[in-house]
């Protein structure tokens, strides 16, 4: 029987378990092998493992120190197969990404700062750098924070979470045609929309111009189809001028994303209300790479984001979701922008996992 | 923040969390609120905790080493709240009991045995005194052992667990009726049933005498409401008969149960098949306190139980359920009869659990 250390952490909406890269290299064995005994799979209720027999809870994140000029941390993700005997290496988890910093400082891997620690992370999953932020006041990281975030009922460490630079990456610009506002036809008039590329390439909307007021629920928008019919000719109209389809109707069905906004409620936290839609159906809170979009189009002027705002915009946003109020930030680090949102992160175990020899 | 010592295992088709009673003493803090705070309740998922969002995986276990004359370790269950913030400590739990014996003996609370160690448990719950074996090769628990059962498809240490003195404990007598076989009307013809109160009480029925085989799926039997309603009037008369209600209109829902009983196929290591009804629908697999009615019925002469049995009857009975195969076995310990089942457990991980201070 192998014994293996592990930390069992939150990360965001998700659970976590952390493995320092070495201590899965098990004789015989490939680490794919190794995640899935420990796991319990192939098996749907992973009864005789740790995971949790659901996909938010069947998660591995490795970590090791890294070599990139980059980077402090090498952070690699794992969807380990729930009932079945497979490993996704294929993708990154943003939930479970909000649990590097706060290992990597406790485990001096980064010397905590006086006031706030960043931590320079490589996903080795895709390539993508992320700078995370975490309060460390005394130079410490706190055994529990007062950070709540939309999905979890208890608070836990902020951790602040930035994507470089990510503007244009799939059409190689922000303003895909060139402007921060354009007009698609909706219900037989034209409706103001800015088409941005910025984490995913995402049509915003101005939720007054359709007769919405962006707090609606799931039940009130799935219920209408017409409605749902007219938001997604405007979101196939939308991919052709962005470049993304040739016609609206070979557009595809999750690019671009389709949100739409409005100005928050008097006395709300929130700096503007946001609904998006996924595959044509309402999104329970909002997609990271969609609150990227959002936050850059706060920033840039004219856009309909902008527009709508009525405080001046400081370094945070506050968008009110169906699942809550979700907080992202816009930042500049040595020379590049960066985006991010706020997580949350809270150590639940630390543990040594036992392997058996043979299964 | 408050570090909390724990082991995580798998007992039976469990996940269930191991405490020693005084690791759960917390100033200021109930039992119930250090439970409840550590497996992430209330909320649905237990996403900030070690609960597993599920009853199979909300589970606690509590030892310590007993002061009873007749036990070894004092074992109280708790069945942790998941979106409610109550603990439920009114009733035992069959398969989180299969840690305890691996458990203490580990722990050195129960000196091991060259080749197999008896431990007393007491369940505190109830009241229930437990014996529990375990293979101890060479005076210790193995890592990992070999034992396969229904549920989880993974082997684990064979811990058998068993029932004293289970007879008559609801009605006064194993035989209610005073006879190891009667006959009970179904579609208009009289069957035999044996009549047993032995872990509770059971009507067990001749599965050919019924047209069945005993090797029936749900689906094949929960479509058959003629057949339901014949085998639920077989039962309320079974209930009369063994005293357990007046009229047949007036007896309860739960009780007795219901199960039928067929010689296995040849070539198969099972003594018999078995389903059993439960709510008026077939089991899934066979509820612990029916599997120690079917095994006092097969060393019983005379039961319909006995009277289908083939092969000689060893101290392990073998049954073919829906879920796979469920071995009992009866014994006697220091003059009291022990009617058993055998489950197997494996330790998944020894942890230090992390407690906010407040929440």
């Amino acid at each position: 029987m192998s014994v293996i250390a592990a930390t069992w952490m939150r990360g965001g909406t998700s659970k976590c378990w952390v493995f320092e890269a070495e201590n899965l290299q098990v004789p015989g064995k490939s680490v794919d092998e190794v995640l899935l005994r420990l796991f319990g799979s192939p098996d749907y209720r992973q009864i005789d493992g740790v995971g949790g027999g659901t996909s938010t809870t069947s998660k591995a994140v490795i970590l090791s120190r890294s070599e990139h000029p980059d980077a402090d941390v090498n952070y690699t993700f794992a969807q380990v197969g729930i009932d079945n005997a497979t490993v996704d290496w294929g993708s990154n988890c943003g939930n479970c990404s909000a649990v590097v910093a706060p290992y990597a400082i406790e485990r001096g891997w980064v010397t905590a700062g006086a006031d706030t620690t960043s931590v320079r992370i490589l996903n080795t999953n895709t390539g993508q750098l992320i700078l995370q932020k975490v309060p460390t006041p005394g130079g410490r990281v706190p055994d529990i924070g007062t950070q709540m975030i939309p999905g979890v009922p208890f608070p836990g460490i902020p951790v602040g979470m930035g994507f470089y630079d990510p503007a244009g990456r799939t059409t190689g610009s922000l303003f895909p045609t060139g402007e921060p506002v354009d007009y698609l036809g909706f219900d037989g008039r034209q409706v103001p929309a800015t088409l941005i590329d910025a984490g995913a390439p995402v049509a915003i909307l101005d939720a007054h111009s359709l007769g919405l007021t962006g707090l609606e629920t799931a039940a009130e928008i799935d219920g209408q189809e017409r409605l749902l019919q007219h938001l997604d000719a405007a979101r196939r109209e939308a991919a052709v001028l962005m470049g993304l389809a040739s016609t609206p109707e070979t557009a595809a069905r999750a690019i671009p994303k389709l949100a739409f906004v409005a100005p928050a409620e008097s006395g709300d936290a929130a700096d503007m209300n946001v609904r998006m839609l996924s595959m044509g159906r309402l999104h329970p809170a909002l997609a990271i790479t969609g609150s990227v979009a959002l936050t850059m189009a706060a920033h840039e002027e004219g856009t309909v984001v902008r527009k709508l705002m009525t405080a001046p915009l400081s370094g945070t946003l506050a968008m009110r979701t169906p699942a809550g109020l979700i907080e992202t930030w816009l930042d500049h680090h040595d020379g590049a922008m960066i985006v991010g949102s706020v997580r949350s992160a809270r150590r639940l175990a630390d543990a040594q996992l036992f392997l058996p020899d043979s299964w």
